[in-house]
């Protein structure tokens, strides 16, 4: 049986976000979501098990009571059966301007606000907003509008925190989702041959994927091989075939009940060229050395600088593009994210990706990301980390 | 060999976008873009071929001059290998707040504006926004901070109508998007059999897409079956069991060279019920009258009228629950959309969708969706239209 996030879970992450609003002095959260791959459903997947498409939506939580949902007028019954929403209204501000919709029911903001209100017998003056980065201006203006900008508070940080420690039930789900993406880079590393194209190789990965029960991925899938083709962080998938002595570099991030398996892989068909084969033994170290620091009790900052030391060491520094600590959830990637700059203790059932890049270079880049869970005195790896990287030993 | 979008298209589109500007006094155009399924990247594939991933961008065309492109730390050599733009910059506007970046040149949008200003020889002072409804708020207000809010101009209709009528090479590539379509909708029907999942289903014929050259989907692939799962207009593909007797409904949108193919058909798993024997019946008679409509000279409501009439004549009206015609593109769903508030004569070389959607039943829901080209004198189907509906005869 695959596992799932059972009903009791939303009602607990519903008390968890009212005790929070009652902390900030906010009378309603309005978490956006919409159909973008990387965040779109972080909150309304938590919240409500939402996951939206075409038309963007608002989960809006009361200060009393259950969330409700305002989107289009095409996502109404969709929510209602898909979601553990039971209250589900199209509103005008969601509606396609260009489309038609004679027969739906449609209201507005204010009207549902003032429902809101009477069946939580409270005013609604201060509105935290989750997800604000990516809420469309029109519809930030709408919230404005009914509010005032002066009452909107943004809770991304503290939203998103509690999802940070992850219970029982999503270490489950989480799991599972490991295990797709593990299976997947599996496929990867049988797949690779010469003459085979990227986007065959994707096509064969996601199959074996979604076969598991993947719904989908939290980012497109990127295969890619050669020095151009492997240099940049993000890449598209292309058709170039695959030849002997190719670094072939995956990263892979179904979804599975809303949580992501994230993980990436250097390969290579044949045997390597030294200083890539360097490389990658360099990044399988800063891994190792990262992965041996993980544990209750350890900061942000020093899980970041243990992540870079190793590879500033060896004078690649700068090749380390971005930060390479971040949580795994509803996002693939999403906070905390361990960088210098945060103030943060880890604790027990963090789930963490251990993403090593070494990207921009003449011979192209690679990332090594892991996935692991955070125990009571150290870790456990969500993947298998020794999985062969290579066509060829080295 | 397949088709490519070749350099030259690139270069006259930025040409046509020119000429807008000029018409409508503009000395800027800035297309916003994303990672979203289904509008994300509608714009910046058409201007540049870029198809962002994770970090939005913008895509500036100037009055004089090639486009350039905004975006995050992460996407700059992505941007610049995979787009036609040979001008890529981070920008501090568009940077994710928890991670650092050490090693990457980021800049703001004002000197990104002055240097645009001094390569065209022309002060930016009236700006257009492309795909304004997803731009996020606080971007926007980048851009109203630069210029003030009255020196932006909504230039989401007339540039996404500069896409309405497609080139010789654009259908060419749009013809191959329908076959790979095709080949999916085709390994759907042979998948369906008593215990496979819609999950399973979607993952055969999605791996068929993907091998054939699919680069991604236009709007997360929807497999549904039995009266709840097909009743809602928009879906999640579930573990639900196909069971015979079942209704099941596919609807499929592959990306191939930033181009969609749409088509979406019911099936019927054995035996189908008289009523829903009828109503496939009706909503095939619906889409082949529309379809004799499709020609040059014939208007926006002329169509929407007709592609409702016999539903609506069956009593079913309500059950027709959005606009059924709409082009297809670089958006799956994109102007223009042929509603009874459309002025619009039909040309040559557009593409439409003819989607007959009879949705919201006691007994599931269902749509019948292919694409044609507007020719000369009438139109061409894209898909072939009489693809098997059902696993036995009705």
């Amino acid at each position: 049986m695959r596992p799932v996030i059972r009903e009791q879970e939303f009602a607990d992450r519903w008390k968890k976000v009212q005790a929070l609003m009652e902390e900030q002095k906010v009378d309603l959260v309005a978490a956006y979501a919409d159909d973008r791959y990387v965040y779109g459903q972080a909150y309304s997947r938590w919240l409500v098990d939402y996951e939206p498409q075409f038309e963007a939506a608002f989960v809006l939580v009361p200060a009393v009571g259950e969330p409700c949902i305002i989107t289009g007028a095409e996502s109404v019954e969709f929510a209602l059966l898909s979601s553990k929403c039971r209250n589900v209204k199209a509103i005008w501000e969601f509606l396609h301007p260009d489309e038609e919709y004679p027969y739906c029911q449609v209201t507005h903001l204010d009207s549902v606000i003032r429902e809101l209100e009477e069946s939580s017998g409270r005013k609604i003056i201060n509105v935290g907003i989750a997800g604000k980065s990516a809420v469309p201006y029109d519809l930030y203006r709408t919230l404005t509008g009914r509010f005032g900008e002066e009452h909107l508070v943004d809770m991304d940080a503290s939203m998103s925190m509690l999802r940070a420690v992850k219970t029982e039930n999503e270490i489950e789900v989480i799991r599972y989702a490991y295990q797709i993406a593990e299976a997947g880079m599996q496929k990867v590393y049988e797949s690779i041959r010469e003459g085979i194209t990227e986007r065959e190789i994707a096509a064969e990965a996601e199959y074996v994927m979604r076969k598991m029960g993947a719904e989908g991925m939290g980012i497109a899938m990127m295969v890619n091989s050669g020095p151009e083709n492997t240099s940049p962080i993000l890449s598209r998938t292309t058709f170039r075939r695959i030849e002997k002595g190719d670094l072939v570099v995956a990263t892979i991030a179904p979804r599975y009940e809303g949580y992501h398996g994230a993980i990436g892989r250097p390969f290579v068909l044949g045997t390597p060229a030294d200083d890539i084969k360097r490389y990658i033994e360099l990044v399988m170290y800063a891994q190792e050395e990262t992965r041996k620091m993980l544990r209750p009790g350890v900061t942000a900052r020093e899980m970041d600088a243990v992540s870079r030391k190793y590879i500033e060491e060896a004078g690649m520094g700068s090749h380390f593009a971005y930060s390479g600590i971040h949580s795994t959830g509803t996002i693939e990637f999403e906070p905390p994210i361990l960088s210098s700059k945060l103030d943060l203790t880890l604790q027990k059932n963090m789930v963490f990706s251990i993403d090593i890049p070494m990207f921009l270079n003449d011979w192209g880049g690679m990332r090594l990301e892991n996935g692991y869970l955070v125990t009571e005195d150290g870790c456990e790896a969500l993947c298998s980390c020794d999985v062969n990287y290579k066509k060829e030993s080295l």
